[in-house]
């Protein structure tokens, strides 16, 4: 059976021009943008010059088709496997500004998706349609901040039924995306059965505006103290929200399907990002090691340093190759075969991405946690990923569960 | 050869009060006065409420006669050996507060202690004296931002004779406390040789007030993101600043001499603060636990919680003794055959804090790198202390060295 | 409290005397003697040239009275304490012979603290006595093939009381120094009750003579191969054994009583012995790179060995110490308090021995697996280490316990 | 560009036959063959059982077609990728003789590369033709006692002409498979030039018959005390051996031309192999963990097991697509640029197959190090893996030579 996890022919131009795009000028641009958080008062009101650079960016991928990549199986987008998105996706991952430039940005893409496959021709009209055109954005609103969301039976927002609307009550917090100003709509799941139901089958998925009334944005959780302005990951209180009957995707108790559709792909592309922030974090890492010196040599030569480059770029290489056959069994079409590829790619990538900042800190002294390299920034976001869609540990369990069930 | 390692009959009743002040006081105090940091717009100008809550503490550990525990050989002090002293500072070391409240803090007690053992009379009284008694802080100035500064023969900021004076020129940075408005004095070295000098006679140790025209405090360097207000840790412009004769300390090219006898204990009090650190990560770990479910069990019960909870407790016992063991190494009076103990364990805290922090910050998954949590804090300052007084790999390398010397 | 962990005055003479006969005689003595095994054709045989280099050393181990250290608490012996017992066990365990020259060998040394403790004055004399003058051997039966034996409630090994007599019957392995020709009897653990009895009241532990009727060796239990003859992990098989009732220690469902009271301090012993050994490889490996030249440069220049040299250095010092601790905290006399300390110390000592172990046979190469260096032999036997006395994943479980028993 | 990684159509077959015999008779026999080792009391001359076993699988391997399947680039052969070959290394790779029944073993392998590649026609029908019968096995004598091999440049086994002749002296060691009786053949690397020659040019390499005077096996190297009979890694002295001037193979001081040719595919294949060794490990662990209870629960579910064969797992996907994109690199045609990719996948195989291994063992507790499971003698081959064909260190230090080629 064929299994290419190599670049397509048909992929290779568009890769080549993500790539220049990105080398060129994103990097510099997404440097720019973040020293602008802030300067109008709100860090989480975009700047002017904000929307230039990103609107700038955006125009020059669109003018060279650039856009909105993640359509892997529409008939609207590039029709791209999920292995050659994922070689997208690892470039984008470069920094922060990468995927918003040609609209593959998180949540964004999975909620789109969501979307396109559970929404009615209403929700696509108002919702989908200036998504794809990134005009506004979205948010994804699914971990509570008094459960152990790692395990979502026990999500107990309240989503009650009353005439023909859906009433929320409730807090949301790790709402990433949704301090962004454009952020104009929120996927949420809702506990809409009673304790006894059946544990899978008591979660149901909504469509909310981000402006119903009754939603009150608390505070933006931080990282390491950090924001993430404009991006935020907001703690948000729903009281007595009202929506209308056709909110509900897919239907009542059908939480879970949306989900997990939802989150498959999705852990796969923030993998192969980890993978691009690796490779950025190697290049530091090896720019100062042969540009510095102590004791009389280039930090390369001191001390374990050659082991040290050696090893990150065999835990890329090996992280990479992983998130690819993760993908690629995607792409054979069974979800269920492929889920623990995609759990144990999800415990690899983000863990030897934190492995490969944390030395390229290392190497870079002082200033490889301060302001002056983008290292502390990366190290920072990556290590969300690691309990972000399901922490490691969750992870792992999966992966065993899977290999234990042919014994016994 | 008696090596007591435990806690003497003396020490008990100190190191009881000082933890019962810690936990029932400083802890909350210290989230407090960590929340009011920018309230007054500038973030390293200390807000009345912040005064009210050091100085209140303060006034109580003064009260107990619980200050200046680290003048450990001084007939004005406890006369602590360097072990009991450990002991007090891992307490201490539970939250950046406490080791102010008995003025017990980082860079002021080693720079007292250079002041102390190398300062002219005029030295003691007008630097020492307040620094005693908490009236003014202090800072150290070492790191420069343009040579590798773990071989601290790179140094170049420039020190020249000019008469009666002193002329300084160059830039130093990571200069930790000189973002606090109370700092008054810095302890810098500076190259007053040229390059043909013997490599460890090049240099020499100055006593330089924070307000000498000519200084200028660029910017504070940030810690994944974080600027440590209002503590500090600053990058300094020094343009023609010009010192009397006098400010030189014990001799032209001995500012290696001064900076070995400073470090010592430093590194030893650093590790020790880092076990307290890690014993507070621990407990926070044990608490969330013991108190989250999931799947139907509490977390403890949940994969290798079991198994993460008893390497963290077995790393924070190791790497505790060895402290101890280098302080007692200290103790003897041996600088040189302590090193490499100190090597060791500056090797070993703060990655083992590290590893605690981060286990701890994933048992709580997004609240552990929020706000929500001291954890995230913890990590990053815990992080700089990883290349703080020598990286890693400089501590290796002298341990490995030590090792090899009797062979060949 | 004095925690004094360091060479006492009485210690040191008699620690200077070991350390000289070890490293002087014992070490070469030990590798002769290992060369002659089989010599004769049987390998569980001794030689007549294997005698006379044993009871050589022993005769000049007497002649100094450095014998039955481990008396830690009998008018007979030293009266050491455990921390200095500690000492010696890191010094003998050098090498496989040499515990046995100062008559310190596991599992004799538990064996006979059981006989001393709980044995009739029948037992001691028949069995204690020549013990005490290395007449004899001795060897441990607990482990059963047919379970798992770290959960010693599983153990089915079967007593039945018929008339006067206890009758044996089951099988017995890993019953380590039962292939020894000197051997004469065992202890041994065996169920007396039926299942349904309180599960740590179940069994109950047997004095056994050796040669008693029905007792079968049916092979010796390898190692990576080896058979570690003349001591030997032998399999056992019991039919219809017969004793006299007196055979019984301490009584009847008290089998768990006997055994925690024996391997608590035979854990630490075996700690202090990994301790020893790993002290050995580091020296190896330490004139392995000083003396070997590739690339140029000495191995010990060459890629990470620094830092490999320098972790294998801070590990062994971590894990004396908290072994040291381990043994402290026994002498204080509260063994369930000492307990989660030695659960630790077996957790880390073995490991941290491998690890120095392993880098030590890298940095030989081939020779360092081969019959060239001791090395092979010394993994081989530590790594039984991590599963004798309790796995390490059932010390870990005890650890985190403890920790945990504060909360909830 | 196609990079296919997975198994082609045409190798489908291929593989199940292969897989198929292995499974279901190879372990078996593996088992049976090695037991019979040393009962006509010569441990390296075979039985006639060993020969009736191995012979009898021969057969049926031939029957189908299933023989020689290194021929890769060769009319003669399957002309299979590296890729496709890779996949049925590994499954032969599941036991020692899997190899063997295939001809496929190493180092006949590389070593009938050689002959086919740089020998003559009277070489190839002299040694190459029985080789491909397997009538004959050969040997590759590279290593040396005397100097630190790593450095291939430091070997001075000495080559001199006089005459017609090249006169051989010097000694060898760890020629594996030299101590089979029927290795009638050595490949092998002499010294034939002065010191002052250009480093990459003073050795050459030679066909040796095995049974030439002078030729002396002065014993087996032993691998954690086991001699791997009647394999074997003998310890050889040559004391002027003289073989005819066509011995040489394509010229003087071209050695490591021919030896670099060698190596590349030989190390894919030893990787390939350890792959199927972790896959084995991995089956044995979960077997045990899934069949054997202890504290109420299988051993699945105690502790960090779930973990821990979960990372098992994730480090065996990612070290067989590591391999599998070093033999896709190979079968581009440009070895250089293949070379850091098998340096990478060189240290990653072994260490992650002795994790599992280790772990393997630690799941069975003492069983697993016993002659009881195959886990002790898995472990022992493949720790040898670590410096067999360069150890870890000068692996990781090509790839961090490749890493940092394009800086500076």
């Amino acid at each position: 059976m064929t299994m290419n996890l190599g670049v397509t022919e048909r992929l290779q131009p568009i890769l080549d021009k993500v790539t220049k795009l990105i080398q060129e000028e994103v990097l510099d641009a997404d440097i720019e943008f973040h020293r602008e958080v802030g300067k109008d008062g709100n860090r989480f009101a975009m700047t002017q010059r904000q929307y230039e650079i990103l609107e700038g960016l955006q125009a020059k991928a669109r003018e060279q088709g650039l856009w909105n990549f993640w359509l892997t199986d529409s008939k609207r987008g590039y029709g791209l496997s999920t292995v050659e998105y994922a070689y997208l996706a690892e470039q984008m991952g470069w920094c922060v500004l990468g995927p918003q430039v040609f609209n593959c940005s998180a949540p964004d893409t999975g909620n789109m998706e969501v979307l396109e496959r559970y929404g009615s021709e209403d929700h696509k009209k108002q919702w989908l349609e200036p998504l794809l055109e990134s005009k506004i954005r979205s948010a994804y609103l699914m971990t509570e901040p008094d459960v152990a969301s790692s395990d979502a039976t026990n999500l107990k927002f309240s989503a009650v039924r009353d005439g023909d609307d859906w009433v929320f009550n409730g807090e949301k917090y790790w709402s990433s995306g949704a301090g962004d100003e454009r952020c104009k709509v929120y996927i949420l799941m809702a506990k809409t059965a009673v304790d006894e139901a059946p544990r899978h089958a008591q979660h149901s998925m909504f469509v909310v505006p981000a402006d119903a009334p009754g939603i009150k944005i608390l505070r933006a959780m931080t990282v390491f103290g950090h924001d993430d302005a404009p991006h935020g990951h907001m703690h948000i209180r729903f009281e007595n929200v009202r929506v209308p009957a056709s909110a509900l995707l897919l239907g009542e108790g059908r939480g879970f399907e949306v989900s997990q559709g939802r989150l498959g792909p999705g852990r796969i592309h923030h993998c192969m990002r980890a993978i691009g922030q690796a490779e950025r974090a190697l290049k530091l890492m090896c720019e100062r090691a042969t540009s510095r010196t102590a004791f009389g040599r280039p930090l390369a030569k001191l001390g374990a340093n050659y082991d040290i480059i050696a090893d990150c770029r065999i835990g890329i290489e090996q992280a990479r190759l992983l998130c690819l056959k993760a993908a690629w069994m995607m792409d054979q079409g069974d979800p269920h075969a492929a889920a623990p590829y995609i759990s144990q790619i999800k415990v690899v990538a983000p863990n030897m991405a934190l492995k490969v900042i944390d030395e390229a800190m290392q190497m870079f002294g002082g200033t490889g946690v301060s302001q002056d390299t983008p290292l502390a920034d990366m190290y920072a976001q990556m290590r969300t990923l690691r309990f972000a869609d399901g922490p490691d540990s969750v992870h792992r369990m999966q992966v065993a569960r899977k290999e234990l069930a042919g014994y016994r």
